[in-house]
């Protein structure tokens, strides 16, 4: 396992982190002062932007993208929103691409609006990816399937588990021709008594690694995360499995806390996500 | 798959459902004026009463013990209390024998204080387990492991997963000697990908079958479940599947919702629960 107690130029900040506080510019600015050496950042921060302009101040930084966030959802009531969404996907691979992502995150929604139908949902989310496969192949951006914590299985996510992640890389993408990979986030599988196993079986597919907390307890299924130290997740020892498995990119840090961190200022979020993962991650 | 429409005697009633704002006498009285077959009382709930005279009452209305809720943690930091645990679940299986009980439900704690080892919290229960099956067996009482959903992973249970309960079960009673089994809910286990292969596994171990919906949006991790109908799981299709599978016990449903149902008063849950249970199960 690599050592990288301080190191940020192996770490990433997820800008969801800092609570959307400021501009895009200004974050990756407060990034580079510090030596981070990654941003994921939100396609909502990209609106309005000249995304060349981003991607020049990337480089002239040397910040790269661990992934951009994220798809919009694959799962809806109709053909024609299914549709559109993929389109807004391939739209979204092409920005990717300008900055340099190293993949474009996917959260692949939950139960279309008005089902209860999980293997519906299911089939909408593979359909949709097996046909944005050819254009993440054209604009050499890897699509990166994130499987998200259970508790949002209805309403954000029906890929719940690493296992399931992996079967539909096997199936839509069996010889790794299009790069179709996962991402990692301890949040939402360390709970996962199969993890370990399935890292082993991900190997290469592995596309990007998130951290962040588990609290106890915890009040909200989606803004009440912590910082690495703040809870119960053992992240090194996951991370020791990641990087066995042959994963040598960017820890990337990615929290929502309502409750708490978004509360504090950009600086101070910064300088203690640095702190954090070199001493628990 | 039973026609269930109309026909309380094939449910049960956990007493949890009810907000527990009763004696455990009165709340017999009032299922088997409903014709309701089963309830699932709480061990809490028999402290101060004389369980024989409980026994008796639930015969005399024809009522059975669907299951006894529910164990002490077995995960804990140091081998006194951990013995202390199991001494504790050893009289518990006493009190189920002496009701009848159809199983004694297993909620297996989450990592013991300060710890951050998940690999030693399961451990730690599948001894606790190892240790009571012979008095499981002595009593006739079998013992029912209850995958939580993962996010009580912490702080209630470290087993998660119908598969990773069904292993444990082939691990401490390959033979089926001791009769361990698991308790399919639907609450917790719902969301995953592998619940319907994972029941068909299951066949003859499953001992009791956990009726509640998922709200959306969910608001607490606990205490924010719904009647049947309230949320989003397709219930009727697990319960087919459960079926399929070989079980025939009651229908237990099993709510926490401090939100909502709680609120309201026994005569009314009950009624409701009955409805619900009819429609949607």
């Amino acid at each position: 396992m690599r050592d990288i107690t301080g190191k940020p130029e192996l770490y990433s900040i997820n800008t969801a982190t800092l609570g959307f506080q400021s501009s895009l510019p200004a974050i990756i600015d407060a990034c580079a002062q510090r030596g981070i050496g990654g941003i994921a950042p939100w396609r909502k921060e990209l609106d309005g932007c000249h995304v060349q302009d981003i991607a020049r101040q990337l480089k002239a930084c040397r910040i790269s993208v661990s992934g951009l966030c994220r798809s919009t959802f694959y799962t809806a009531p109709t053909q024609a929103e299914r549709q559109a969404a993929i389109d807004e996907n391939r739209h979204a691979l092409d920005i990717a691409a300008e900055l340099g992502a190293r993949c474009y995150m996917q959260v692949v929604g939950g139960l279309p609006a008005g089902s209860n139908n999980l293997e519906e949902a299911r089939r909408q989310v593979r359909e949709g990816i097996r046909q944005l496969l050819p254009h993440s192949h054209d604009t050499g951006v890897p699509i990166a399937l994130e499987p998200l914590h259970p508790m949002t299985a209805a309403d954000r996510s029906c890929l719940s588990t690493l296992r399931q992640a992996l079967d539909w890389c096997d199936e839509l993408d069996p010889e790794g021709d299009y790069g179709l990979g996962v991402a990692v986030d301890v949040y939402h599988l360390w709970w996962d008594p199969e993890l370990f196993s399935q890292i082993a079986r991900a190997g290469k597919r592995i596309l990007a690694f998130h951290v962040s907390d588990w609290l106890v307890p915890t009040v909200d299924l989606v803004n009440d995360r912590g910082m690495p130290g703040d809870g119960v997740i053992d992240i090194r020892s996951i991370r020791h499995q990641v990087e066995s498995a042959g994963y040598n990119g960017q820890v990337e840090l990615e929290i929502f806390s309502s409750r708490n961190w978004w509360t504090k200022d950009q600086d101070q979020i910064l300088d203690t996500s640095i702190e954090r993962i070199s001493e628990y991650c």
